[in-house]
């Protein structure tokens, strides 16, 4: 998936090990507030459990590394290739995505059991020292996928947890810092020219993000922070949700077929507005930024604000500016999502962290776009149709993961990953 | 429920609280083979979870007796009122059955030490020995609601292991004895004439048992055993699944519907036919009665065999001639369907055990019918509509619970139940 | 279908012939008032467009009749075997029940056209005066078939007007008389004993009532109207919509899932109460009979009013005392539904005509029950389950196609069948 | 909608009245070979009777036209604003689309006066020759609206009489001349750069066309013709509807779901491949280009033939360079679709006609895009999301209708449009 590591990154047999046990780790912590129904439950097709989270990864180290390069290597269960196969039609069958939650067995322990197996194949690989190119960067690529992975265990988990009429929280709360006003919204300015688009070559990147190719821009303005809880809750309250005019077609027809009336999560109680978050039901908090917004509902927004959203990139010129600097998932430091210190998540440019931001991108191959080969081919490339770009990472990715030239997508009704928001305009 | 406890069952508060005491420890009996996980997952909108099962008769307990009658008692929890009610509409909301798979919280220990404090508070109020006989009756009527749990636990749980393509087992298998030969098929005669059908008042019995009442009954003549699964195996084979001919339209409908092309849980394997079983799959044994049939398949076979089925009240007036004797659910010795003892599961007369029997009345009220005051008339009378009764009780049936006048009821095309059929024919 | 023709029915081929004509002429009538468009489209799986109606009575002749019968007959177009066949699985294939509104071709005059074809073939072989009486008896069978669809055609037409924004009116209104007052609700007691029930082969029925047999009835009382509009009006003003202890838990899923809050057609205009009709939106009469309710309607004003529905054992009872006399389908005079002349519609012991009366009795085969021979055994057996009985007929069944023994069947939530009832109540 | 009408287009209100005549009539011609049954039926939720869209088109102008600029005027019918509104909410309500072809009256005479009511008021106000710029762009708008619903009426009946068994023509056969062979297909190249693309601002354009802007587009190649039925065949026939990898997986997913094996209207029959068109069943010429397949099948062939879809822009930078010429609905003339005279199908460089071509561009709005103001700003601009872009025109489009910058858009699972595809690659 890429052609020249980075220094940095790779180095040598041994950073790549030290990284290959930070990451697995950091998936291990991350289920250690969970019980093993927590881990076993699906609640919708669209999120998985846990527990299959936690095999799926490692599935894809024994199935893409070991199977290759490990001589000798047994596998753990002959049943998982397809157990645990996502959509990788090139290795074989899938059990259905819909039915994961149906899987009782194996239980939390043997998946746990099915990843210490693995680690100490790949621990060994790693250490021998003379891993192949080729192999390190599928190594590194099995990395970004768990990254990915964690990033939807909290998604997954926090989706669960709605649904209970407990309200149970998976963390503790942090305590919020006193956010005493919003900067006020300015507009970035950019001159119209041609400019260069997607992966340098300097480091990981997926095969979505090449090749590096030209796109002209006409001038634009980009705002400088994020829409705000407070801002769209004007919108909510100025009627958004019920008039048609503000939204696509598409937009409209699923808030009035699914009930919509504000993002997802919010919800009034005693009057007042609260949102449920990873430690359970909170007050809403008017100068964070608004999260778990769909792209017609950032859409409707942006219209209703008379500006839109930026284009991918659009957001890419001015992401490539400034350094991928934001609230983000810190590995070894667990605490997604918690609130950002007074005035951090308003400085100026920011442009990673805390929200995904929708952009009016759909998601399409860029020019000379080549699938990486094999099974892995089927990555990134097999969904380009129907979704939308999201740009900048949000409080629960990892910081390691993201960069200004990665392409998130997500189908335009899909609100339960962290997804909000900035508003773009003509020049 | 009731209106005259029989000497045997009551007796004396002591018995009562001992017989609270067996059929509460053989519901948590039933789930010790299961995981966290076996407890949590719902496998169907008609099936529950086992955690939501160890819940709902707890509740049971506490809402129908505890409120009212043991002064001073605190709830569990608050939330759980509404969390584990099924369908008692004059209790107040329930938690949606087909979401009862999407709470992963409270986990399996808080469960039980929920148990725990309503059987404290249970043990007491039966301890003190001066309970009234109305309460008394309630106390009763939530141990043969449990033990309807009881059954459906094992339904449930054996479904929902069915769809893990691990096939795992609840139970081990026990050693299956050397059935030789199906005792020749035989018609017992009964004459025409007036029978008192519906329950004597002689012990427990639901509300939809009675009153007691006459029915003018032809003459008629009922199979001597069970269908057996070599019989359904012969309509099988003669393409009974593709002749639109013996069929009721509905279930042919159904059978195209869904692509049934055989009982639930039969499935062929290396070319013989094989069963999933809670002792996972075993080979298909020809001379036990067939299992998990819809009432529409033993509706078509019966056309076929030139039979039909039994109405409610020719079963009901056999099997008040006959001792209940049959293969169920031994308390304190759970071995759910175990292979029969040689030659008994064809004993002549075998009407109870073993399999529920299908017969061709729909669920409705007797003559006469009054639903219980309050809402335990929920229990029972709301359901009397597009249902079929059958008779007899099954393999995990627990013993006590069954009678000759038992209605059980289910959905022409549900299948999960342990139901099979016997044929009758008119005389 | 039939065993002993009666003297008056048959008695010459003559008599037959005369009846075909009048039949198949008042199937045309009813089509008069209709367009090209209006007898094409289909307004739901359950109903079937005009055209397709004229062309399955027509087909029915054709297969049961002139292939078997009339040597040298030639089909109208071969096509027509699969496409107007209903559900005759001997016969071969069908069109898909729910695509019948999709079929703008053979156009209107074809239908007509080949009415005219086999009505030339039908009178060519009744003319010829020696029918055997076997196929005399599937001619009847025709003709009671076509009669049956000539409710449907009133019931799907005013269905299908019923969602055009239009409201646009089948026929003119008629002038309603002034009804000032219903007779008050009597109970009529009936003791218990033994009864006959069924069919006594006297002249044309369906093979679903027959054999006549014994069934013991306990005392009952059965109400000397029909409930009225009003009534039920004041049902649906004490909150009966809103009750879940009056409905059967089918029901009030049914009732909520659907969003019901009255009978089917009624609807509040300008702060009264209306009806739609087959002459357009009129003014709800408090003193006709309650229509369009589906059974779950009836069973909860039922429950509500402290009676119950009769069961049709206790219908039949009660019909066979007294005249087939009512509000009936007038051939040669055709007025659907006009208003009753004053006091006839409250007649004591009026028991047929007006509405169809659901019963509390599913639609199950009588003891000893034997579907006709061939193909024609599919025309009722094969839709014993999930139904439920109704007797007695409505305005829109032709007066000679009713009798005491007469069996209707609708699922339990169907309502636009012309369906009302009466209350019963035990002794 | 326009900015600058063109001489030739307008030049005088003459002119326009005349065009509106043509057009109007064209519609009507369109509409003389079918029923009433034929105009009244809806086949599927995307389509709509001729019934309706013969009175859209009609609603159009009145409303738009001359309820704002026609004092004096009066409504046809009051209802009608409500029925034959599409999806303009800034009008109002809207009849449910999927509900169409429930509305057997208005007839279709009374469609037919509906239209000649309006077509007096418009001929009487384009008499007037005072018409101001702005109301003659609508009435331009409106003709244009009209010719794409000229082109809906042929999709529809088609779709319509595909699902009749007996096959339908909707006009005769035109003789099929001897197509001897496809021309190789040849790669025309483009070189990179800045393209203009959009609107010049010389006719008649969408909104949606404008504004006029600059893309960089890489060098690029382009097949000189469509691909065509034989070539897709060899898809077919290669496995390619069961091959995963060469489809997305919304793509594969819409496959399995369905059932798709060819492009729609294709059939096997008697061992040959035909395809069902507006004359019928026809044998499947191999010359002709591939029609009716979705934007999945256009990009999977490309795919397997180891090329890719164009984008839009390429599309519009190459059909620029050439004039507007291919085998189109020619008014005065209709013969949609007539098999093409020898050759011209493959004539080099033809990009317009025959079929849409599908591109890989999803539909978007460009940058500095506005909305026309008012309710017809909802003309295009909802629809931008999740759907494709269609280049060209097809057999079915109007001549006048089409140019080099039109944006035709679909959904990516539809075919029943006449869709097709070219070929492109990275050059």
């Amino acid at each position: 998936m890429r052609s020249q590591p980075s220094r940095e990154e790779v180095g040598s047999a041994r950073s790549l090990e030290r990284r290959y046990r930070e990451v697995r780790d950091t998936s291990l912590d991350l289920a250690k507030p969970l019980s093993p129904e927590d881990c076993a439950l699906q609640s919708m097709p669209d999120a998985s459990p846990v527990k299959w989270h936690l095999a799926h990864t490692t599935w894809f180290f024994e199935t893409f590394v070991l199977e290759g390069h490990a001589p000798g290597y047994r596998h753990f269960h002959d049943s998982f290739r397809v157990l645990y196969n996502s959509y990788y039609n090139a290795v074989g069958d899938q059990h259905p995505r819909a039915e994961r939650g149906l899987i009782s067995r194996p239980a939390l322990p043997d998946i746990l059991a099915y990843r210490a197996h693995v680690d100490r194949a790949m621990a060994a690989l790693l250490e021998r020292g003379d891993l192949r190119e080729a192999t390190a960067s599928v190594v590194e690529l099995g990395l970004h996928h768990e990254q990915q992975h964690q990033e939807l265990i909290l998604m997954d988990v926090k989706h669960l947890l709605s649904l209970n009429p407990l309200r149970p929280a998976y963390r503790s709360a942090t305590k919020q810092p006193d956010l005493t006003g919003t900067q006020p919204l300015r507009w970035q300015a950019y001159e119209e020219g041609i400019r260069w688009i997607g992966d340098r070559g300097e480091g990981f990147a997926f095969d979505n993000e090449r090749p590096r190719h030209r796109a002209f821009l006409p001038a634009f303005e980009l705002g400088s922070r994020l829409v705000t809880n407070q801002e769209f809750l004007a919108f909510v309250e100025d009627g958004g949700y019920e008039r048609p005019d503000l939204w696509l077609a598409d937009g409209f027809a699923t808030v009035k077929g699914k009930g919509w009336t504000s993002p997802l999560y919010w919800e009034k109680s005693d009057g007042a507005w609260h949102e449920f978050t990873l430690a359970g039901l909170e007050p809403l908090l008017g100068n964070r930024p608004v999260c778990h917004v769909s792209y017609y509902e950032a859409d409707a927004y942006a219209r209703w604000a008379g500006a839109r959203l930026p284009t991918e990139a659009e957001h890419e010129a001015a992401a490539s500016e400034v350094p991928v600097e934001g609230n983000f998932l810190e590995e070894g430091a667990l605490h997604p999502c918690p609130a950002p210190p007074d005035g951090r998540a308003q400085a100026p440019a920011q442009l990673f962290g805390d929200v995904w931001e929708w952009t009016q991108s759909s998601y399409a191959p860029y020019p000379g776009f080549r699938p990486a080969t094999g099974a892995l081919g089927e990555y990134n490339g097999k969904f380009m149709v129907s979704q939308m770009v999201l740009r900048g990472g949000a409080c629960v990715t990892p910081r390691s993961h993201i960069r200004a030239t990665y392409r998130n997508f997500f189908a335009p009704a899909t609100r339960w990953q962290f997804s909000g928001f900035r508003l773009a305009r003509d020049a």
